[in-house]
């Protein structure tokens, strides 16, 4: 079957679905995006995509491009195009098309909005199968990392040099106080060697993850504690556990970072907790579901 | 007449002309762009910005689309068939199209290339109708701002911030240090207090311009001194004498900054003086043009 995307009011075949070459996404990265779980065809932590969706669109000055309950019809009637009940919603909304100027156009323009869907496998119930290994990659991005923008550039080179060592992901740090600050598209937490629970706060140096920020809610009503203190790349490395989150993943364990082994080297208790917290947290309200 | 853009072998109505909406350029700003002036039918400092297209590519481990003479053709056909004879051309070059995911594809796809023409209108013979206003504003962008990509979502927010304080340009400074770096799409230039022409030294904190370094070329030849050392606001408050550099505008004046008039609020001589420079270097080669 072929894919289907939505277009700016359209759904169409996704290998004809297109945007004018002067769409500003195109051209400046003016725009901002955001990825939903789509889980046995419930939206996982929906609410918190679209609040940050909103968020994002305001700090760069723009309206959303239709009603939340709209978007929301738009979103389903993509997934139910597609068949896909288990995978990853992807959303796009950028300034428009109009002549190539960097401010934006004099007379406003309809913003354009694409949505995406692609099946993933289902979470699994074992985490010793959702291991990963990482590697340390400086942070070469912009001072609005908060602001979850296409302007992706930075994040797609430390991936590519994660995976060409390798390794799924990169945990960014900054060169100059060689403080760790998140993943190059997942936050990113360890358990340091005191045993304590850490991810770093939130301010304009990272993206406010909404996984980060569902499984710290489901965290604060297990009375399970953590820091948000931030942590060294030298404390990374004597971290005992290492694991990030994200709507892809969920809450993935890394086992290796730049080749050496977190700890043992094996999924360790809090990962392991934290799955499972998670994993009840995706679950809840699918009725009784296994 | 409607206008024709050159979009991956193809010449088509620049309504029609689009890309996928899975172009890396549009989910990543995956992509490097190039401006190039094309004054009475000729391009202005070419092989400076082919040279810098080909670097900045090679920093994001892409290649050149098409061959430089290939390339040369399709930059004069766009001109051609577009009846511009004065004008600016946009290229871009993106990653292409494939599934997306943060690293890049792991089957290489063809890179995707846009070339665009607008006309524009002639460079005057008069300074005075040249000079813009300016402001500051804080230098947002990423760490690797030697690589001319389409990450311009800093840029665009300092220019539409320049805009909406009337004014035609944004000053960017490192707000850690004070220090100035460049235009939010322009080289920058100050006479200092002392009567010392500068601006920045190259590295990975601005962009190496093309016209700065063709500006730079004819200054040595003409023995016009200048100085490479970075200046901060302060300095800047103190100037004399500021103006920009780029394909587009050349040397264009800037007599007010932040609502100061920069020294005396006139277009001073050292600014005049480059400007009749650049212009003499415009028409180098175009024969007895007036």
């Amino acid at each position: 079957m072929s894919k289907i995307a939505y277009v700016n009011g359209a759904y169409l075949p996704q290998r004809d679905a297109s945007v004018n070459i002067e769409d500003r996404g195109y051209q400046f990265g003016d725009g901002i995006y955001e990825v939903v779980h789509l889980y046995r065809g419930r939206f996982i932590d929906e609410q918190r995509h679209l609040d940050r969706l909103e968020r994002s669109l305001g700090e760069i000055h723009l309206p959303m491009p239709m009603s939340r309950a709209a978007l929301r019809l738009v979103l389903m009637e993509v997934a139910r195009r597609n068949r896909v009940q288990d995978g990853l919603l992807y959303m796009q909304v950028t300034r428009g098309v109009a002549r190539r100027d960097h401010a934006f156009p004099r007379v406003p323009v309809p913003v354009s909005l694409v949505v995406t869907i692609r099946h993933i496998a289902p979470y699994p119930k074992d985490v010793e199968r959702w291991t990963i290994t990482a590697i340390t990659h400086p942070d070469l991005r912009w001072a609005r990392r908060d602001i979850k923008s296409v302007n992706l550039l930075p994040n797609v080179l430390a991936r590519q040099a994660a995976r060409e060592a390798g390794s799924a992901e990169a945990i960014l740090f900054d060169e100059a106080t060689g403080m760790v600050t998140e993943g190059a598209a997942t936050s990113f937490w360890i358990v340091d060697t005191m045993g304590v629970l850490r991810t770093r706060h939130l301010d304009q140096v990272i993206l406010p993850g909404c996984t980060r920020g569902a499984l710290i809610a489901e965290m604060e009503a297990d009375g399970i504690p953590y820091s948000l203190e931030p942590f060294s790349l030298e404390e990374l490395r004597g971290a005992r556990e290492a694991f990030l989150t994200s709507a892809t993943s969920f809450v993935k364990p890394i086992v290796k970072i730049d080749g050496h082994d977190v700890g043992d080297g094996k999924v360790g208790p809090v990962t392991r907790r934290l799955f499972d917290v998670f994993s009840r947290h995706v679950h809840a309200g699918l009725g009784n579901v296994a």
